[in-house]
């Protein structure tokens, strides 16, 4: 039997469309899209759309996309493209961003850049005032993510850039949570750079792109053949593209129906929740990206939690899937900026509901979840 | 009308059987590998079984093989990776290397690494003698291509890696034209690391892969959660790399098919060549790619010739797909390499054969062929 998979944080699903429009592509466009003859450039026409259709979406214009392997690839070009460029000035981020950030922030502090991390509050929202003080410095990058990947706080980006803008430093932000899962907007939010990642809406693996405002100066992090204005080189991954901006049209175009959905079964499991007792919501009450939600259970092991739901056949996650690399046991750096009482921090799990998901699923869940959390309270109790 | 393709050392188009693994694998192994619960471990299961076969068809170990967004970020993995852990030290490189080697380790001289490049002779093949006296200046790295993308040339990469290691260098080769096309036997070969790229053998574009052998070390090149035992963030491609060590699989089983076809269509291809006259073969004639042919016809412009062949429905390139980001007329740093008369190197086109060619298609493109460059001439002669 198939896994109820309510981990859509981690990846989702490519959407049937999708998988379709890839195929179709591999087999109608396969050209190299730098190639000068009509193979190739009936590639390059189809690579342009997608730029095109990508950057409609966000309010962007074609030649601020750039395709990229993914979000990690993306966030490693804006903290490493930028940071030559401005040698030993330090970086704002904050203390909850995904680790393409974060341990990008920490390389970068040993070419000797200072970092600064902003803290959250125990919302998960990050302190403008700290980022105020720290813009005293002169840094010249403010790199904040989006929407929390575990805890799905939506950030005050627009405030961020503003303020950042005001200060004279560079803004990115690593939008891999919230593209395709909210309206996103690059204008309205202000900011010179941002990361997705297409498997994070229902888009292929090995694919995502990188916003650059025009003006704004960026070094490439790899070297090569000068593929994509120079910025990433490497053969084009057209059908990826293709098939990315297939997904993002898609993911846009269901927000409405799938955040009523999201926002009725969240309901559903918080009530569920009440009845479990003794849990808590992290992250945001409002201002937070649909369907994403991290919950911490008094007096049990958020792993032990996370097993046994598995063992039962519902698929979460504790922290983020990158996070399993890292022997680390416990809970997250994210949980743990939080301040959130230890008792809680250590029982988190992170839900993630996706567009495939049926009402069925939400109610085997809400089932097994009692049944899980009550069985290991049982145990802790010495039953 | 489809165009006749003869342009595989661009990219090719993936074998019916890949296409078919992509679209199951992305319907029923979507889960992150990362994750810990089933749906995860399954795409796990599936990743290292993808990178089991990979290794087998490569003599490595499993654990050598790194799954990466393709070939150029395999070379710059091998080049900037290693370059940290010898400051200041000198690399080696070759005249002919493609650009994402070439452009890399021109980024090392900039850093500080004394670069050699290694001359050819008029058959492409690296100058030994200039690599023993380069050797005694103690390098760290010699990164010699296995096979030459635009004019097919094997390099003795075997020789290359015993002379380098006797003087304590490290050893990489960009095998993107190689694999999948030549038997490759990294024990054989006796390199460290070793650069591949699925979309050259029949597989999905945006992935490929970088041998590494036990025991060598490596810095990551991009920074984030630690996929890839830490050399390579980002999450997991499984579809991808199931799909790539598909397309390995049959290209090895094909070999000796796809070779002996390719040499009676080299035979048939040369002999219209000897009946336009005035032209050459460039590359080594033994040892070479079996299927890639670099052509230069006398007094004709290469540029002129490709786009004539286009408007009669037939794809070659000029030098590789990547130049063409490079607004460099005339002919490519390769061809200038083999220091061959510039009436020939100017009329230079590369052909290369694929598995899906058929025997109308090579009679075509012989008769356009000829037609062309008569025309071609006859303009210059001012008919």
């Amino acid at each position: 039997m198939r896994e109820v998979y309510l981990d859509h944080a981690a990846t989702t699903p490519p959407y049937p469309e999708v998988l379709k429009a890839l195929q179709e592509s591999y087999a109608t466009i396969y050209g190299n899209a730098s190639s000068l003859h009509a193979t190739g450039q009936k590639a390059r026409r189809a690579l342009e759309k997608a730029r095109e259709d990508i950057a409609k979406l966000i309010d962007a214009e074609p030649e601020e996309v750039y395709i990229t392997s993914g979000g990690t690839e993306s966030d490693n070009i804006a903290l490493f493209g930028t940071e030559a460029l401005y040698p030993g000035q330090p970086m704002i981020t904050s203390l909850i961003e995904h680790e393409a950030v974060l341990e990008s922030a920490k390389a970068l502090e040993s070419k000797g850049h200072p970092v600064r991390f902003l803290p959250v509050d125990t919302n998960g929202v990050v302190d403008l005032n700290a980022l105020k003080a720290y813009l005293e410095e002169k840094p010249f990058l403010v790199s904040v993510m989006a929407a929390n990947n575990e805890i799905g706080t939506v950030q005050p980006v627009k405030e961020i850039a503003k303020l950042a803008h005001e200060r004279g430093a560079l803004v990115h932000t690593d939008a891999v949570q919230a593209v395709g899962k909210i309206p996103i907007n690059v204008r309205e939010l202000g900011v010179d750079m941002l990361s997705a990642s297409a498997h994070k809406f229902y888009g292929p693996k090995g694919i995502g792109f990188f916003y650059l405002r025009k003006g704004v100066k960026v070094l490439p992090i790899v070297q090569g053949g000068g593929h994509e204005r120079g910025l990433r080189s490497g053969t084009e991954n057209v059908p990826g593209a293709i098939a990315m901006a297939l997904a993002l049209k898609i993911s846009t175009r269901l927000f409405t129906r799938t955040h009523y959905r999201y926002e009725r079964w969240t309901a559903q499991i918080l009530s569920k929740c009440g009845e479990i007792g003794g849990f808590r919501l992290n992250g945001h009450p409002q201002q937070r990206v649909p369907g994403l939600l991290s919950l911490s259970f008094k007096r049990i092991n958020g792993e032990a939690l996370m097993e046994l739901l598995d063992m039962n056949g519902v698929a979460v996650s504790t922290a983020s899937a990158c996070q399993s690399h890292s022997a680390k046991r416990g809970y997250s750096h994210v949980i743990q900026s939080l301040g959130i009482d230890e008792e809680y921090a250590n029982g988190t799990i992170r839900v993630s509901l996706g567009v495939e998901n049926v009402q069925e699923e939400v109610d085997f869940f809400c089932e097994i979840l009692k049944k899980c959390v009550l069985q290991l309270r049982g145990y802790r109790n010495g039953q």
